[in-house]
């Protein structure tokens, strides 16, 4: 019987390495740097090696590794295939092919968002839950669908990218994926940075958001000093994230949304906000979806890599 | 080996019956009617008598059937339990439970939509597809999801039910859920009326829509034969839909919308404006879908409801 397992979380800069019990214990965490250097060839290798290596220190029986889960910055076809990794310099690579080669492990990979997703409904905000919608604010708005879980990668390794869903006619300028008026262009970090330059303009209104760098951070900390302005964002906000997730409930009716990012650190006034207009849009039997906020933060990744081969 | 499967559409007034061979070829149709008196204790008893006296009619050796499928409508969780169905005047009944102690024969149960768009997927206009988005334009928007050909159900059976995705702030009065603005009110048959009648009511143009009654087989006939007016209301309605398309692409990314309902008589122009607003909204990864007309009509649910037990 299996007792171990790795979670690997391949980002631009650093690769995130866990070793992890099969029931869900971190036994050890650790970071290599990521090169992405010749067009990232180094980055498999480099992971092996770390893995490999782990074994040896530790003196893991192989046979009780369950295997290597991978999550990486790009879409990840069912085969475990990645056309193209932008961040990473890959072109196509094949990772279960090329790791299990270089370990001799079960490997399985996965989008680095979906896996988060994963790990969340594992060990994070979605423990209990079997269907689910991540939707991670950061800089951008990236998503994870769970169905029985299992992540749903999609027919292009797309499903789950709802930071594009098109939200506002308004708005003109292009998002990062050249459509205008994406939902991540408002309800992200940046987008929250948009809506609060528009209501700074639109009033003279007396707000603290006047005084120095606006940031989602800094609205929010408004909002909870009972900024009129600042809450006006907060309701734009909530409409344009909280609609769209009712919208996507029409899909594919998640028991729990779970959120997290770096906005998320504003805590539960922020699911107040998304939830008051999701209950508003909702088709009747979604309506009482469960929310949540994420609980692993960084960690998502690596937890939902390892429950991948699990 | 399985040789026959039942296939099983009950609808409010008649329940449709199909005997099919393992490969998908209809044997015979027929239908009974559904009587739904006595809050509908009589309907799974007929459908079972029918079976059975089929069964004995072609003297078939029961050994070589794989099963019963059965499509109903209403919400119908994973063990084949439907909460309510108001059609059927049903409430709480083990379809599954229920059909297999009367007929001895495994037995798969769904939503009449969901099991259409399997029958859709299976020997219709999403062959060769796994994954698919159907959608119905009907009186009203429905809908029904499939991911690695299994149907999605979701967390409460309401999987699929873009019709009531939230479509547009401008609509007042209430869609039957309850809630202003869906795309039920906007792309459906009745929802192309209204975007006629609005059109009309806006301009003085000359249309052929303003002689007798505006339906959308006079709007799309109208559209065919180049009526400015009705041109506009086609745009329209290809802009609420695609873009809506274009937003669920993000959450499941499919490799196939298949359009279906009396709406979709109109033909493949009825496409080209779904997809011409479909394209500009889809997320890069998710723009090259395929789009098809559904093809079997009335016939697609005893096709999905026959294809859920093989």
């Amino acid at each position: 019987m299996s007792k171990y397992c790795f979670g690997i979380d391949v980002g631009g800069t650093t690769v995130k390495c866990g070793l992890f019990s099969t029931d869900g214990e971190a036994l050890e965490k650790w970071e290599i740097p990521t090169r992405t250097e010749d067009n990232g060839k180094n980055i498999l290798p480099d992971v092996a090696q770390a893995i490999n290596g782990k074994i040896q220190e530790r003196d893991l029986d192989k046979e009780k590794i369950a295997g290597i889960g991978i999550g990486v910055p790009g879409p990840v076809n069912d085969e475990g295939e990645v056309p193209v990794a932008v961040n990473l310099h890959w072109g196509r690579v094949h990772i279960v092919n090329e790791m299990e080669a270089l370990t001799g492990l079960k490997v399985k990979a996965g989008n680095d968002a979906n896996v988060a997703a994963l790990g969340e409904l594992w060990k994070g905000g979605g423990v209990g839950y079997h269907n689910m919608i991540m939707v991670t604010l950061g800089t951008g708005v990236g998503g994870g669908i769970i169905i029985n879980d299992k992540i749903l990668a999609g027919s292009h390794g797309a499903a789950g990218e709802i930071g594009h869903a098109h939200a506002e006619d308004a708005v003109k300028d292009p998002c990062n994926c050249g459509n205008c008026g994406c939902l991540e262009q408002l309800a992200s970090a940046t987008g929250i940075v948009r809506l609060a330059k528009e209501e700074l303009a639109a009033s003279t209104d007396a707000s603290m958001l006047r005084e120095g760098e606006v940031s989602a951070k800094t609205v929010f900390d408004a909002v909870k000093a009972g900024d009129d302005l600042a809450i006006r964002i907060a309701e734009r906000f909530g409409k344009y994230l909280g609609e769209a997730l009712a919208i996507f409930a029409c899909v594919v009716d998640p028991e729990v949304f779970v959120i997290g990012g770096g906005v998320s650190k504003a805590g539960p006034i922020l699911l107040d906000y998304i939830q008051k207009y999701y209950r508003e849009y909702a088709f009747t039997a979604c309506k009482d979806a469960a929310f949540a906020l994420a609980t692993l933060g960084n960690d998502a990744g690596i937890f939902g890599a390892a429950k991948m081969v699990l």
